[in-house]
């Protein structure tokens, strides 16, 4: 059996019995019933997701996958690609937006080279970056296909890998993306798996104007007529309008469910990455923790596919891992409740009357 | 002059040169422009309010202020007077919320007793909270003022004196509450100066069933007719229609902002005392950051009021300080975008094409 076949066997829903535990020490807390709200549902996914009523969150990675699109070539974006590289060099000397925000809420970065298109393996070797490279970027998706189906499943088994990899030093996991261009793909997906239109879907990326707008809708509509991926099969649309970090994004999300392990999603691109995932498996989504609600329109409707209300709406629009990692104070936060706060009777507090 | 005329006197509002400096440094950032969208709004204010392009705000404490309220006789809310003092000893045990969120955190919670109707002077005798009590809970504001105003101004200033008192330490202030009942006195401050009816302003506090409800708008109205306060006369509404806790928050926030330290404002109670210190000094607005938007229904009125939109929306409802404990996380966050965060010069990477 395939590693991504032993993966998918691997994955469970949540364990209802830990979710009935969690919610009945949460009805007892000494506070007005429920007074945590989302904290609280929160609390029981996580109870759920780890079997446990005393889910151990402390070690955190957001794991950032980077790698480039042949469809740049269409002028979907207003960065040169070999921005994705400098960004990879920024992620290595700590100086990017995830660094930041990682370090705040006390993750570690994992960089993962999916397949930039230019030649990083020094940073490999002195063990600054993973190196999972697929390829030196994708194909341009408005001519063909992204990528081999070989090469579909080799993105996903590496991400798998990766989860595996860290799963003895990482409770919780983040996902991250970096790549120029990849809201174009990103959207593709969107496209095809939620049915929703282009127009609904498609927004300014890193900052198009009206008239780039135009065009990167017109580049997905022939992306999508010119590839036409059955919307049931993930690793299908994965290879024909995906992205090598976009795979690699979904098998992190599959590894991290196959392991029992939380992770959140951070925003538009990587949501691309769980739509692929829950199309592979859908028991995978009772491990995904949505992060926020991206600046990018077509990201609400990616989350209502996948059922999940995002935590933050913050009008981030970044990528990278960045909603992921101020995310990961709020499961933090999440666990405490269940884990810290004592009930009416351990409190010796009167209750409320009936 | 009064410590009260003083510490008005010591507040202006956030400083331009620094806002302009922040925005310049952040406009730069390697990243789409202003992608941290939020944050990046977030780091212009702290800036502004702490004269400082690398403001510290490793320093952060929760000031839970506790109080009783005559007005329970009035039968306004589902759990009895003597939960306050025993969620007094739960905050000082470290079980209630605030102490696994503001752990989470990082940050220190002190509690204050302004008014709670019992003996807690052991309790402060030995370190455990702060004695500034002014009375043994409110008279009952459905029949008369509130307190005197000469307590009104001493509540006020209480709070200006832990801020006085904390500034050695503390670089970020965070507001909270406990006071059985004290939704009914926010309520009718909210109507007082946003000039809402009863009705849009009025929720179900610790969770009142629908007669219940109807029942405490009676109250309200009533609280409000028997008052008049002048709309235009912080301390004027604290005395007749307030309590001892939300003078103290009031003055908390005063006390913050003389001292130029951002102060998060918490939930629904919590804002309710912000609305007074405005009233009282317009300027403090300057350096009030809105945590959360509470499950109350006036709470939305009352941040408009104040013109300050909040960082979370997570259907909390507790106070306590909850919300601001979470809301640390994001203050942080923003620091760590502005000081943290290279250029694109500084990282070497490619700018967008124009």
């Amino acid at each position: 059996m395939s590693l991504l076949e032993t993966t998918i066997k691997a994955i469970y829903p949540q364990d209802s019995e830990y979710r009935d535990l969690a919610k009945e020490r949460l009805d007892q807390l000494a506070l007005p019933h429920w007074a945590l709200g989302d904290l609280m549902d929160l609390a029981i996914d996580i109870a759920g997701m780890t079997r446990s009523m005393n889910p151990v969150v402390s070690g955190k990675a957001i794991v950032t996958m980077a790698g480039d699109h042949g469809v740049v070539a269409e002028g979907v974006s207003k960065f040169p690609q070999e921005v994705t590289p400098q960004m990879v060099h920024n992620f290595v000397n700590g100086g990017a937006g995830i660094n930041a925000l990682a370090r705040q809420a006390g993750a570690e970065v994992v960089v993962v080279d999916m397949g930039v298109a230019a030649d990083l393996h020094d940073l490999a070797e002195n063990g600054k970056i993973i190196n999972k490279k697929v390829g030196f970027g994708t194909n341009n998706i408005a001519k063909g296909a992204a990528m081999s189906m070989a090469n579909a499943i080799r993105s996903v088994e590496s991400g798998i890998e990766i989860a595996s990899e860290l799963a003895g030093s990482v409770d919780v996991f983040g996902t991250g993306d970096m790549g120029i261009g990849n809201t174009t793909p990103s959207t593709a997906i969107a496209a095809v798996i939620t049915g929703k239109s282009v127009e609904e879907l498609t927004g300014r990326g890193t900052g198009l104007d009206d008239e780039q707008l135009i065009h990167k809708r017109q580049v997905i509509e022939q992306i999508l007529l010119c590839n036409k991926p059955d919307p049931k099969n993930g690793l299908e649309i994965l290879s024909r309008v995906g992205g090598f970090e976009i795979g690699g994004i979904a098998g992190l999300i599959l590894g991290a469910a196959a392991q029992q392990k939380p992770v959140i999603v951070d925003g538009f691109i990587s949501t691309a990455g769980a739509l692929i995932a829950v199309t592979i498996e859908p028991f995978v989504r009772d491990f995904i923790i949505c992060a926020h609600r991206s600046m990018e329109p077509g990201h609400r409707y990616m989350q209502e596919k996948l059922g999940c209300r995002p935590l933050l709406d913050l009008n981030l629009r970044l990528g990278e891992g960045t909603g992921a990692a101020l995310a990961m104070n709020l499961v933090e936060a999440a666990v405490a409740v269940l884990t810290e706060v004592a009930t009416f009777e351990e409190a010796a507090v009167a209750g409320a009357d009936k």
